[in-house]
């Protein structure tokens, strides 16, 4: 099964999202699957996010094409990138990085030939006139090499460090989901390791510190009381059990966020 | 054709829609469409009813993998829904049910066999964990015995009752939709019955009393007049011209609603 | 392969989409895809800009099913309208007509056949009952002469004219994108022919007046700068590099624009 994604800053009232479709269905059978449409216009750091923790979830051969690109029409480079999975197409603005990483055995390609392109490529919209086209090249059984040079002093991109010690857990807020629950960087494999479920934490958060409990989801409390737990991406989440965590603690994306068990 | 849909209160700002594709397509080649994924968080009354309005148009044997999940994780159980024609997956917590009545002849299946679900479950996400992998394996031929055992206990849910006199109907809403249409539980196939299009009737909403036409569609009054109509769901409907009657009238969901025939 | 898109102005927190698909998908196997369904609830004009920027990058022998249709349930008809390359679908309000008008050779048809409809139409929701209906009998063979008879007196739409001289350029605004760039109806074609990049402009627009920059793309000022530019619709665009032009310079569809080329 052909499969292309597509991941865009774009919004749903135009029709950007389906001229890419138009042109995919122009020069390949795949099944079309979208990401999301809804990444904050501009926000790069927010669609790396969201396409590494989606990528995963895909069959081995799929191509993702991923359009966040306030640089489009300057000099900022096209990339392809390999891994050992599946195929991203997308700007060369660190969009793309952290999924490849996730996906390991990166091999990055400069976008340079332009009979892999639509004839006429505008300036400002090169998701349809240059990547969607590209993805479609590749599921029709496109080489590598004919895409361009590989390259490796493309743009990087990385959501932080974190630490966890055997008595607390510091980290950074790295999204904020449509239901307020607040995700942070702080790797949940670990934390397993020191932290039980039940447990009474202490949380400190931009200028609050609360004593809250850590649950294996969010309705072990009432409503409205806030925890911390295990997200979906295996990342530690802080929630409000039927409420909206990120309005109430008033937190932002980059923020610092610490956890001490007592 | 193997048809799976999708109902949810994800919104669409975050990969939680794709990461459910992605798990399907990585074990059927079905086709995935989306009924809605902006069902109010955790309002399963209103995920309810729009499933309820939808399914019956797809074609028999499709999938519909519901999603509106405030339990997640607790004990709260996962079931399976057979019908007269179609398949129901999603939480025990009375989401599937009026659609489940509305198909007839159901049988409730326990979703108890974990090696139907995928590897590791996360505690806030049986959509993709559990619910869309068992879509995948009824997809794929599997026998609903294996998925666990028949229940008689799960949790019910309906729409109230509504009632329908010689000269008066009262009934409740149900939902306002994203024209601000008022749609009511007040089924019209009797109320035709009764009431003849182009009559004046009297409608008693919240702590409002207004003389209003009951008018074959919206355009047959003049643009910002109030109207009640039937509308394409077959239930009585409140709505303005080019307007919005929810707001309006300042209505919400469950709030009384009656009309006179005068 | 076969194919049908939807654009409606139905939003995205309901069914109605849905139920088209289910109709659809319970007359053909076609590949649906979406256009858009935020078109500003019965904007007639934003509907047919949208279509039309969206179509011709469609595969020939697509059918498009078009519902903005604030008439629905009136006398207003119901039209098929064959291109040289696609088929269109919706109702006879203007909404179909700069499409066709771009893909050229135009044939309408009115929709009469009540055999080709669901058996029960409904007055307010045509879309799902009669146009989609109509798409999936297309694309399984129906001949155009069975829809109905051929009608030349059918609604006009057009986008108003602009003017271009070795001086300036005067024209409307026909769009406002999600990012808040200003569509205007300036064919760059021409354009390009009387004015180079980098050169200053002076923009005339509502009651301001302002020099701005003529570019290439977006992030060639820096933020917050407004320029103009060609935008993916090869039509001129005023936008502020990540900002929001439209709201920044209090503009509406159908305002007047000019731009002195000094």
């Amino acid at each position: 099964m052909k499969l292309i994604t597509f991941l865009t800053d774009f919004g749903s009232n135009n029709s950007y999202v389906s001229q890419m479709k138009g042109v995919a269905l122009s020069m390949t059978d795949a099944r079309l699957i979208d990401i999301t449409h809804d990444i904050t216009p501009q926000n790069i750091r927010e669609g790396a996010f969201i396409l590494r923790t989606s990528a995963p979830f895909f069959p081995v051969g799929t191509v993702h094409v991923a359009v966040v690109d306030p640089g489009v029409g300057t000099s900022r480079r096209g990339i392809v990138i390999t891994t050992n999975s599946q195929i991203l197409v997308g700007p060369d603005n660190g969009l793309l990085i952290p999924t490849a990483r996730l996906l390991g055995d990166i091999r990055v390609y400069e976008i340079k030939n332009t009979e892999l392109m639509l004839k006429s490529v505008s300036n400002t919209f090169h998701g349809r006139d240059v990547f969607t086209p590209i993805a479609a090249h590749i599921l029709n059984g496109l080489l590598f090499e004919e895409i361009g040079p590989q390259i490796t002093d493309y743009v990087n991109l990385d959501f932080g460090t974190f630490e966890i010690t055997s008595r607390s857990a510091t980290g950074r807020v790295i999204y904020i989901d449509s239901f307020g629950n607040i995700i942070t960087n702080i790797n949940t494999f670990q934390l397993n390791q020191v932290l039980d479920f039940d447990k009474k934490i202490m949380l400190f958060i931009g200028d609050k510190q609360i004593r809250i409990p850590f649950v294996k989801s969010y309705d072990f409390v009432k409503p409205k009381e806030i925890i911390a737990t295990i997200g979906s991406h295996n990342q530690l989440e802080i929630a409000i059990n039927r409420g909206n965590a990120g309005k109430k603690l008033g937190v932002k994306i980059d923020d610092e966020i610490k956890i001490l068990f007592t």
